[in-house]
């Protein structure tokens, strides 16, 4: 049996932390065994919001490929590519520009949200268009599976639409791709904050060093209310503890702190040094990984651009079918 | 002393006529000499206006080339290339999308003719994008001058704040290329319609055999005041006499004509018969290259394969340029 086809992947902002981990590199890790995964460094998609910053891409690029090397994505058994290294995609972009009115796109919610966040008064038509390269990004390599927060949502019906649409016009080529939509949780910042986030600067990386990790966590925000460690405290909501329960593999020692702190048995600093330790016994594997593949001189490159061959050859194949059904002469070679 | 680079084009939307001749082929052939050419076939904006009719373009291709061939120009010398076959251009559109805001997208005055002429009420996201597409055609050959009518000016000032956003924000990359402006002569047609058009129904095409010339002349619109060949005629506006001027190299003839048509001394049989033969005159040695080249086979696939073969080495080198100075990593093979 044909394991299903699925797409995903991340632009390439920066170094990932725990939030992403949790948020969705550990499902990804996991999908490789029941799907034939290809994971797209989306560098075009950056450009539609920070063109201005795109110096700074081929760096995290690098960084982004290792941090899904370290946390387990497999390169034997997975396709990481390099988005704007397969221009077909923009070709096929092109063709389902064509498809979508001005209206429709305006209509996609994320793109109203994207603006609000990042204070953009009048997008860029590229902006105003990536929901279109992500359709075009995803059927490129006829994708039947994309994991998706619900946020995400509309973006996959506006696949489906484009997709339907070519196929009636054009004649039968595209999937009408399905969401896979899983949990996908957001992890609290150190400081409290809602989200863990880079420009926020409340972040753990799974690069960091174990005495950055204990340096963040003894900065932890906890439970406000509790002055002294014979308070009963919180553990609700409390950053510390949520940690424990997502990443302390000894869920005796998690069940047993949390027992102290409700009754006011144990302080602060005692939770945070076994935070600490314990998100250290997480990230070692992954640092060692990351070591591993950091190691050997052009590792990364060669992932990169042999995945992006592959992918590319699936492209050129997909743009084929697109030409011949809407029937353009010749073929790119 | 090298030429300078010059692009320009059409998209391939049916047979050539006297219209396409008067306004601008026949000054591309002359082009020829001074500049280094590529000639567009611009598929890719055809699905801007016509996704539904997109299965025509493939023949609308050959015959654009031939008829290209037919009126002189000269694949020897200039670059006769598909849009289509040359994804690059797609990938550095997709890079200018991110430089140029909606509402900037939405101000070329051309979006609104378009939109009016076709009674779309919605335009498509390619519709919007079509002049930034229109300025990665021009500057992924890094073409210094662009032959265009006034009403493309808009384009060309759309074009240069690309290539001056591209430099300043990323390094010197692109040429502010400069319109040349010519007289783009509109001819009317047979029917005394202002333009001579396809869809109007009212052209002599240039692959128009002489008797269906003959037929077409025959049926044409003059001076309707005049009733008998023995009434004074209006020359001036007249359809007949303006295909004398224009096609009919005889200026003898042509003056003897006009004379006797103004003081009625002569029938509208008679003029038109002599405007027949004097196109069929002007036609026959475009028939016979066009029969030249269409004679052997293979012939047109290849000048266009290999004009987009020169095309595409350029979009490469332009497109490593491009990101070398985004600053993307590695280049595409």
């Amino acid at each position: 049996m044909t394991r299903k086809r699925l797409l995903t992947g991340d632009r390439p902002t920066g170094k990932g932390h725990l939030g992403h981990y949790v948020g969705s590199w550990e499902n990804r890790v996991a999908l490789q065994d029941e799907y034939e995964c290809f994971f797209l460094i989306a560098d075009l998609h950056t450009l539609t919001t920070a063109a201005e910053q795109a110096r700074q891409v081929s760096e995290n690029v690098r960084e982004l490929v290792l941090d899904w090397l370290a946390v387990g994505i497999d390169p034997e058994r997975s396709t990481i590519y390099l988005q704007s290294l397969v221009p077909e995609v923009t070709e096929l972009f092109w063709l389902f520009a064509c498809l979508v009115s001005v209206p429709r796109a305006q209509r996609i919610p994320t793109l109203k949200d994207v603006m609000r966040d990042l204070a953009i008064e009048e997008p860029s038509v590229g902006l105003l268009s990536y929901p279109i390269l992500q359709a075009a990004d995803v059927l490129m390599v006829r994708a039947e599976v994309v994991p998706v927060g619900k946020d995400q949502e509309s973006h996959l019906e506006l696949l489906r639409e484009i997709a339907r649409r070519f196929n009636r016009l054009y004649g039968e080529v595209f999937p009408e791709s399905q969401a896979l939509i899983g949990r996908v949780p957001t992890l609290v910042g150190t400081d409290g904050q809602a989200k863990m986030s880079k420009s926020l600067n409340n972040a753990i990386f799974l690069s960091d060093p174990p005495e950055v990790v204990e340096q963040k966590v003894r900065g932890m925000y906890t439970d406000p209310k509790r002055i002294r460690s014979t308070d009963p405290g919180t553990v609700e909501g409390n950053p510390v503890f949520i940690y424990h329960r997502a990443f302390n593999e000894n869920r005796e020692e998690v069940a047993e702190l949390e027992e102290r702190y409700r009754t006011g048995r144990v302080g602060d600093v005692e939770v945070k040094q076994r935070l600490a330790a314990a998100l250290n016994r997480f990230l070692d594997p992954i640092r060692e990984r990351r070591a591993r593949y950091a190691a050997q001189p052009g590792l990364v490159d060669e992932i990169i651009l042999s995945g992006t061959a592959r992918a590319r050859a699936e492209a050129q194949a997909t743009l084929r079918l697109a030409r011949e059904a809407v029937g353009l002469p010749y073929q790119v070679s």
